[in-house]
């Protein structure tokens, strides 16, 4: 009979961003095997409508389910947003995570005042799952949510602590101080990158939540609890719908390693 | 017998762009019927690969002809530069116009000083078809190429004449003072939006070369040539992979109108 324990762990993400849910997979459960996607080839999703995104997902899944993975994790907040019901509709057989809801159970208990601020993508903000996630468990909660499309970019061009990241962080978070809250979602996975520019202009008091991390530990949890762990793995491979040095440069950024990733054709799937 | 000169232009380009090159055609043959495509599901090609980017451009073209154009007009420098041959090779029935070209021929016939720069996005920048293209043409130029990979984002978000769109043009632009250069080409069909803040940096007395105005010209000295050219139409269609508020927007920008989009799935050609 086939170990399920032995089976890789599924990530995908629109692109690189999602190597930040890696980076904390990989310190919480250093023996699993991972695969990941990124969809270079069409990212960013950001800016796209639910219905292409939804798509691009399913044929994702499809390829992952190829690699026979255990469970899958969608990285990628504009997918986690848009569509994370539809995935788990259409794909009943495989248990499937979404950084999103993490983050949300993350925020409703650290926040005190009830006042939580979200950033993310403008397919993130205009699908309003966050709010509309948060105020299900906090009913009281009021929630301030800001797209931020030119994060993504900024990161990938290496723009981390200079006056670009500085004055785009400004335009898009300034203005949060008159809002009180005490705590800010992080809804991109770029954006952990940014969180130095981001906090000079939120305040030292706030909780700025990564998602990756109660993620992370979200997964352990279950494939413990399932009895699905694996404790001898370890391997990780990358895949990517186009190869580019992008890729490369990013994840030294984020996992200080370079990933050698695989290209395939993903509109075969 | 079909008449040819009522048969549409074919324009495309990676996005929204090109519609600063379809408001250079317009000024130039405002009775030519129009039918326009940008590939909003699937921008930008600028960080793609030369493959993904012809596979993409032939998906396009297909269905270009498929409504018949008469001739078309490839406004994506990205594609210009990486693929023009090949896609010439591929539809040799059609006759296929790119910018590239056209900027180039302005260039030269500018430039005193022979010392010409060239910004464009990173794989328009990497393809070396620019330099490549003014040498054959001009021995002994000078050529400075720089990708600016955070142009078309900013123009995107409409931060035009602003405190990031100073930073980032001088990021990208303010060394080209060193060069001497006496010419500037626009190799990105987004960058005359930035014109006002790349002139900052650049000095006023370099010739800023917008190649959808030679393409234009070019385009109109074709279809009087050939004896094809529509003196009774003036119809605009534009078609999307996508379709969201950014397109209007930008739409709205660039030729003071919104162009009510069609979207089609162009993964099917």
């Amino acid at each position: 009979m086939e170990d399920i324990t032995k089976r890789p762990i599924g990530i995908f993400d629109s692109g690189v961003g999602g190597l930040t849910v890696v980076k904390e997979i990989l310190k919480e459960l250093p023996k699993e095997d991972i695969v990941y996607f990124g969809d270079t080839a069409r990212v960013p999703y950001g800016s796209k409508s639910k219905e292409v995104v939804y798509n691009f997902s399913c044929q994702i899944i499809n390829f992952l389910l190829e690699k026979n993975v255990k469970m899958i994790i969608i990285a990628c907040n504009t997918v986690s947003s848009n569509c994370y019901e539809e995935l788990r509709q259409k794909f009943p057989n495989v248990p499937i995570i979404e950084v999103l809801g993490q983050g949300v159970n993350s925020a409703i208990s650290y926040t005190k005042n009830k006042k939580i601020g979200v950033i993310g993508t403008e397919a993130t903000i205009k699908s309003g799952r966050y709010e509309q996630k948060i105020k299900e468990n906090l009913k009281e909660a009021k929630v301030y949510s800001r797209a931020c499309p030119l994060f993504v970019p900024i990161v990938e061009e290496g723009c981390l602590n200079d006056n670009i990241s500085y004055w785009v962080s400004k335009k898009y978070i300034e203005d949060f101080k008159e809002f009180d809250i005490d705590t800010l979602i992080l809804g991109c996975t770029h954006y952990p990158l940014l969180k130095d520019s981001i906090s000079n202009f939120v305040g030292e008091n706030i909780n700025i939540i990564n998602p990756a991390i109660p993620t992370a530990l979200t997964v352990k949890k279950y494939l413990i609890e399932n009895n699905i762990q694996n404790l001898y793995g370890g391997k990780c491979e990358f895949f990517v719908s186009d190869k580019n040095d992008k890729f490369d440069f990013i994840s030294s950024m984020i996992l200080n390693k370079e990933c050698n990733a695989e290209k395939i054709n993903i509109e075969k799937y």
